[in-house]
């Protein structure tokens, strides 16, 4: 029989996090404050814990994984790779196509990672409660998962437009126990000035952000909780690439080149930085963020120091935007739907140690509905950029003869998706270039800095 | 780190399907044509292959799986199984709680696992098309991301009232490439004669089943596919049990009680039977089908010759039943609203080496909730029965202070069932007790035999 999955043992559940900023040629741009100027670990201090102020600062390359975290990760972890035999002989193609499925994590997603280290620390600081934003879901799901397991009471505000599209992840975080919002509330200054701009607001990730750090900076015993974005959360999701590493070696494969769907980069984070030291030192491997032609942040957006937030309530963060006012188009890939990325992964970009691809939306579902026949797993819309990209890939080694190793993040199920599905088969999805104007018109706004 | 999960490598995958016929202490009941007399494998024919319908006839203690299929269920094979050390200390209980988790499977539930088998030995012996029914969804999904694969074309006769509540079930059969139905339809006499009754009819299995079946009787290169009740159906199935006892055995347990949920009997079958020699032989463990108290098959049902369909379509089978035009009250658990049961399961049964436990609605939801903030999983209505009876066990368990190891399956993910979940929130579901009235006007209602 051929092998389908490579499985490893839970003891083989990485004990460290693997830290890029290490082997990262030029240090980390720090996050500057509202003056302008560096800020340091204590500004961070209302809404998040000291262990993670530390993380996000730190630049060692190994972190040790608490036991507790490590055997809560055992719910689902290790994640299996695939071998996608079935789609290579669908597409005809002389490429292997390896893929790492997060999809098993009963959250559906690989945010649980992060999830769980985050509830953790937070608890072991005496925190009671977590406040946080959601999309798709997705990232709400896993802090919804995670928190009620530690004891701590979580929060989520949910972008507007997709508490109504998509109700039963809104059940999902019930069922955990987790209190839901539909975003922009009244219960916040910032839920309420963009209401009282504009009462029918479908919100934002952006607003979503603004209204869970204002309340978790005015609570002494609520903390703050992000999905994305930070050092800290993609230095969780390490976890990803370096059981991938594991599992290859297990069948003596190395990749020639990894893709990975990109919102604020801790699919990419998670995977690539753990290949990012062979890189550097000049192995031959590449190292492709893929993110929807409606949200280019890496490949149209500026390089520059922005908001993680629509209010400006975050530190300013040197990293690819398309400004913190950026209200996405209704795409359904809505964990993409973001207007920065990861610093890490912006200034590896910018550096030219990873590529960047964007793609059409139409392209991403036809992509899935053809891995789904093939594989069988239905993937998350945001899961399905990355397919998209790694079957073009295959097709071009198909032309070229290459049998190249192709890996690629699947990072997701696209169970509470359907409806997306739905829309592509009926014909009712678009492809939606972002506007030149509308790019330009973002660099006019972006914060002034120094 | 206590070890949370049990797993198997591809190649533990059995070889070999288990019979359990072989070790039955009474041959079968035959299945009857509509003359009362048993019925050969040719009355069979027009709609299985003879290889299914070898099976289905056979005492062979052990039936090779082909390569084919074994390569197939890599896909998802070996699930794992889980230690619910969470459960167990959320409940206070000295019981060690095991379960065996199907719901990873690409259609999320134990059902493809005779998908494959069925598609298999249909394109071995020339058929293009299948036809099936399929209640909550979880079967029609099965096949349909089979079919595919197997280059068959799959049309499922949706229960209407399902194809309704669960529209993204349908996009997850038309994603794979089937074609879905809300039945009754008008395509065929049996749907036909049922909306000539009742315009408005919101369908059932039995329906379904009735329309599949004639459709494919009509059809040469068309056959039948059922996803639960037949012998060889459960026959496939015993790949969880045989799995999980050498899980088990890779731990040192044995299990003291066995819970499944059941309908038509493919869960039991499936987990229980590789354990029925031991309890032939005297060993000292429980087997307990778990059904809804709303649709109490074994439990109040009558032990009689009765149709599989509401029709009357099929042979006559030795079952428990409520009587084949039976209509069952709209509870969530879909999948369990089958008026009939396995006659290997309810032979066994009536002989004494199973037990039934009847659940109500409420209560297995609140054992659903429970096991997700415990365990992490949002499980389905119908695996939430075997969740409430194993608790249950569980917190007996804690009274007289008995360390029983108790074993159930989780056939399946809850991720197209969240508006059950709601509406056991929001305080909507209703427990029904079904009349002793109508259980006795059924009997009236059953084909006279002999």
């Amino acid at each position: 029989m051929q092998q389908t999955k490579i499985l490893l043992d839970e003891s083989e559940i990485p004990t460290h996090w693997y830290n890029v900023v290490a082997d990262m040629p030029n240090p980390p741009a720090p996050p500057l404050g509202p003056d302008g100027k560096p800020i340091g670990p204590d500004a961070l201090a209302a809404i998040f814990p000291m262990a993670l102020i530390e993380q996000e600062v730190s630049a060692e390359r190994w972190i040790p994984i608490p036991d507790e975290v490590r055997q809560f990760l055992t719910m689902w972890r290790p994640s299996p790779l695939f071998r996608a035999h079935r789609l290579e002989q669908m597409l005809g193609t002389p490429a292997k196509i390896f893929y790492k499925y997060e999809g098993i994590s009963p959250a559906g997603s690989h945010k649980p990672n992060t999830a769980v280290a985050q509830a953790y620390y937070n608890k072991q600081e005496g925190i009671k409660r977590l406040t946080t934003e959601t999309g798709a879901g997705q990232w709400g799901s896993s802090l919804a998962l995670v928190g009620n397991k530690f004891g701590l009471d979580v929060r989520v505000y949910m972008v507007k437009v997709s508490y109504e599209q998509k109700p039963f992840r809104r059940s999902m975080m019930q069922t955990w126990g987790a209190e839901v919002l539909p975003s922009p509330t009244n219960l916040t200054n910032s839920g309420r000035h963009i209401l009282a701009q504009d009462p029918d607001s479908q919100g934002s990730l952006g607003i979503a952000i603004s209204e869970a750090v204002e309340e978790a900076a005015s609570r002494d015993d609520t903390n703050y909780s992000l999905g994305s974005v930070l050092n800290h959360v993609l230095l969780h999701q390490t976890v990803i690439g370096l059981e991938t590493r594991k599992q290859l070696e297990k069948v003596g494969e190395y990749p020639d080149v990894i893709f990975a769907p990109c919102g604020g980069g801790s699919n990419v984070g998670g995977m690539m930085f753990p290949f990012f030291a062979d890189k550097a030192a000049g192995k031959d491997i590449r190292l492709v963020a893929v993110e929807p032609a409606s949200c280019p942040t890496l490949t149209r957006g500026h390089y520059a120091y922005d908001f993680g937030d629509t209010e400006g309530l975050t530190p300013l963060m040197l990293m690819y935007t398309l400004g913190h006012d950026f209200m996405p188009p209704g795409i359904h890939a809505g964990g993409l739907r973001y207007h920065g990325d990861s610093p890490l992964v912006s200034q590896l970009y910018k550096e030219g140690y990873l590529e960047a691809q964007a793609v059409s939306q139409i392209a991403t579902f036809e992509a899935g509905v053809t891995f789904a026949r093939a594989e069988g797993i239905v993937a998350a819309p945001e899961s399905c950029h990355a397919i998209r990209a790694a079957m073009d890939e295959a097709l071009r080694c198909k032309e070229t003869g290459e049998a190249k190793t192709i890996l690629f993040t699947l990072s997701g199920h696209g169970h509470f998706d359907m409806a997306s599905y739905d829309k592509y088969f009926a014909g009712e999805l678009e492809d939606y270039d972002y506007p030149e104007q509308a790019i330009h018109d973002a660099l006019e706004r972006l914060p002034k800095v120094g």
